[in-house]
């Protein structure tokens, strides 16, 4: 099973997640975890970590980071109702927020929830247990920082080659994402042992290249 | 033809060249071209220009500043003498410093530039003419910035895609140079329009994986 890091914030694990579930259609197996881009690269933990997302009230904070924290409690609380609903959920949310452009807020995420076919009164329990979610969430974040993880998506593979996969072309389309996911485990596996292929700053990926 | 943009204060840039220097017996071209780490990570130049390694004194600052300074000037110096002059003297001034752990200074630089075989007399009148080797060290360098580069090596492809491809495995093997070639193309021209695969921080490529 591969580990896939992300953030709802973020448009690139967006596309992330949508190749991991183009993929699970292929037998491929993943496993939706949390990482926190607010808290990742907030200042106070430069050095070390002073500032968790996790211990911040609801209602504080940009707006990145209530929206952010909100979909991750939300996230677990689907989680609660199994595999599917979780990436029913995952998917669902997603395509809100970076397809249709919606904030990353309560309404958002309930719709979300109605759209993955949630059992929406367990799904308002789940949510309303704040400590358990928290601490659920809390124990992903530390894993994420275990493997040191910056952004998002990142792959966590079986055999325990980890990287940021930032790309721009979403496919929902299984053979692409088949080859697409096959190049980036040739990367990580190659004997080159290849740490890095990033563009240059003033030539990104060309739309429609 | 590529353009091989490179440091000779960087490891990853030297497995860079010897990657090229490998594919060049199977006919593929490279252009040497010069990025200078210390101007590019000088904290005077993060938010504009205003450190500039060609204006500086030759015995003055760090010695990575010094180093870096002088062996691009001996590198346009060499290139003076032709293509292949200029791949013997990188080649050689590379495995001074970093296999043979040689540091980068006076005695290296001629020596690297005897092993290359070159024209000993006509090195040292072309070094001489500092202003115009300067000249030519900065036109690169404004090229390298034109691109946006950041690191060590970063190739710029004839079709325009340019990265940074940094990978710990020496080799000077042509077959296997060209299926790492191939492998960084693959990644640059993905119809996924891939911007960054980058390791995770604390799972950095496995030695002898």
């Amino acid at each position: 099973m591969t580990d896939l890091y992300f953030d709802f914030l973020c448009p690139y694990a967006w596309r992330g997640v949508e190749l991991a579930a183009a993929l699970r259609a292929g037998g491929e197996r993943f496993r939706l975890r949390h990482y926190s881009l607010v808290e990742g690269n907030h200042p106070g933990n430069a050095s070390e970590l002073t500032w968790r997302l996790t211990e911040q009230p609801h209602a504080e904070g940009s707006a990145a980071q209530q929206g952010s924290l909100r979909a991750f409690v939300a996230s677990h609380a689907a989680a609660a109702q199994g595999e599917e609903g979780h990436w029913a959920f995952t998917l669902a949310l997603y395509r809100a927020v970076h397809e249709a452009k919606q904030p990353l807020e309560e309404a958002t995420i309930m719709a979300a929830a109605e759209t993955a076919g949630l059992d929406l009164a367990a799904f308002e329990r789940a949510r309303a247990d704040n400590d358990a979610r928290r601490a659920e969430l809390r124990a992903e974040l530390d894993a994420a920082r275990e493997v040191g993880v910056f952004g998002t998506p990142t792959f966590v593979l079986p055999t325990g080659e980890a990287a940021y996969y930032r790309f721009e072309t979403l496919t929902r389309d299984p053979a692409t994402a088949r080859e697409w996911w096959t190049l980036y485990r040739t990367v990580l596996t190659s004997e080159a042992e290849i740490g890095t292929i990033k563009r240059a700053k003033n030539r990104p990926p060309r739309k429609g290249a």
